[in-house]
């Protein structure tokens, strides 16, 4: 009997609390599956969505208004949109996958301050193609790949850390970070941006790479609190200075409470 | 017994949940009581405050070096003052049927990147008089018409939508947008800025309209994650245009889990 | 035995409560042990944590290809750093002290668009030195010296106010805002805009004091929902402009709801 009623309260408690719990989910939300989502949105335009807060989307023929507003090549009528609250990084690597698969050609890059309160950026990625398959295929690559785009991405209440590496960097990579085509490139994310400063001071001094950017909240960045450094080299080394500032980063992020967590698998 | 030890349970979590659901009102503030608030306020600058955390205040002889910082016109020593933390829209379409109804001048529309962790703007307006009870009743009128404003604004906590429209775009809209005045206007907001794009695309397709503007993130808007479009022409073809993109909006960014919600009471 | 039922169930609502209060503290961190901290980071470059959010770090060497991406005299190659989530006027004032006391100079400031979904700025503070104890040893003042410059620091959800006062401003009071050098200082700072509009109106009424710069959320402020007042003059004088403008915001955050507090102990 107590039993049973215990279970009563535990249940509205839990299904009140279920909700209140909701903000707490806002720098990792679960990657949703791509075919309910279809389904609840019954349009055309709708691809899907992953984790990062990221919406996959298509439109068949852009407008000739709005491609003439964007000013790009009016052969790319048909357009892949990949679009998120939470992260940059994840999804321009995601983006540079996708176009090494498909024929696409990434004809728009823009980061807002975002993260949903977090200390980053939000990211609106547009792949124009001549064909509208090749523009939904890309998408679907790059969503596909967010889940292990995000694994070095390690976030607490206090901040976030993020690694990236390709050993042949494409297209998005050299729009974004200008990573030379096909050369290993490795990317350094360290918020809040003093963290950031000590990872790349590690990363410099762990390996032989060459630093391509350097850029800090209010230089480079869009005003996000945070150090962001992009390095080339032999691929080794580009990994053996990622290695370095993850080591000490998450030293440091875990200094102010939690220990940071990957929000998938860690890939490098 | 049980009935009673059930309900001091839920009495005593109710109480705390209502404290930990808090963050959760952020986006959609309940409209508060002018009145109470002036008695809670007690000083002849507030005139009240209204959804989307906005605030109403005049002042009645503007520091003259504050007014020489700005720029304005000296006659103005009067301002009336809306600033909020949530939504800029709402706020320059009630700004504008202040300034229609009121003896006052738009004299300085910013916009800071805000909404509390949301992917859009906050705004601060002033209203320049050359008496103060002009600024004040214009701050009175706008402060009023956010009910009416809001109600096209439709969030969840994936991003949010807006539709603003007028038959007569009178001085704020045309200072904020670019709006011909006395000519029907229309603004679309999308957030996440990809689901912007979409909605913008299918405006255009949808009816005979002008593209006023078309704003991203880095290019026109204040790096919130946003697609803003302003469009005039027939007062028919804009409100169809903005019924195009709110139905595909809604679609898409129900895509992402609940479905987006009218802050108020939809108007168009 | 119902007792000892609610007890368990409490408990156990209890326990998930915390985890879905986390949220709420976001604006007020607890100051953080150093020592602890310490042992947690377990890396020679870290110093420890403060309020806001804060992180204090130290680089012995900084890799020369930094040095000169940041672009200053060379002989400053130990950096103190000051990096924070929460606060800008705080930890500029708290590092005003530690430029102070050591023999440091500050090489670099920036202010990211942050707060953690708040309306205001974070703060990245390098500090060059040509030894290291010197830097470190600045990064400890400033970081002990944050307790007391978040005491005129008011916050509630809708907000925050923020007053900072210096009898003899020094060099990080002349690099952030062009105080001179050994004269009384003060800041105000008001969020959302339309509050600082009036606290500033008011502090320039209150007293003979001489404004040095006012900035908006995009003029001046990176995009921040701020005005910002800085005012030099007479000690008795800059303070009085304090005072008056603390007066009169408080009342006006205060009339959103809850009343804003302190985030430590008043010292103006």
């Amino acid at each position: 009997m107590d039993q049973e009623l215990m279970g009563k309260v535990m249940e509205e408690v839990m299904k009140r609390l279920s909700v209140a719990e909701e903000p707490k989910k806002k720098e990792s939300p679960a990657p949703a599956s791509c075919c309910e989502a279809l389904s609840a949105a019954g349009v055309t335009e709708f691809v899907g969505t992953a984790m990062g807060d990221t919406i996959g989307l298509v439109i068949a023929n852009l407008e000739s208004r709005i491609l003439e507003k964007f000013g790009w090549d009016p052969k790319y009528r048909s357009i892949g949109i990949i679009s998120d609250r939470v992260g940059a990084g994840p999804q321009i690597m995601a983006a540079d996958e996708a176009v090494k698969a498909t024929n696409t050609e990434v004809v728009l890059l823009e980061l807002p301050r975002d993260t949903k309160g977090g200390a980053g950026h939000g990211c609106l990625i547009l792949l124009g193609a001549e064909d509208v398959s090749d523009a939904r295929r890309a998408v679907e690559v790059a969503l596909k790949d967010l889940e292990r785009t995000f694994g070095d991405v390690y976030a607490n209440d206090a901040g976030h850390l993020e690694f990236q590496y390709t050993a042949r960097a494409s297209y998005a990579c050299n729009k974004a970070f200008g990573a030379p085509l096909g050369k290993a490139f490795g990317l350094i994310v360290g918020a809040p941006a003093g963290i950031g400063v000590v990872m790349t001071d590690a990363a410099l001094k762990a390996a032989e790479v060459e630093m391509l950017f350097y850029s800090t909240p209010t230089n480079g960045n869009t005003y996000t609190n945070e150090v962001v450094m992009g390095v080339t080299g032999d691929s080794g080394a580009v990994r053996q200075s990622l290695i370095a500032a993850r080591e000490v980063g998450l030293k440091l992020l875990g200094a102010f409470g939690e220990p940071p967590k990957s929000l998938t698998k860690p890939y490098i």
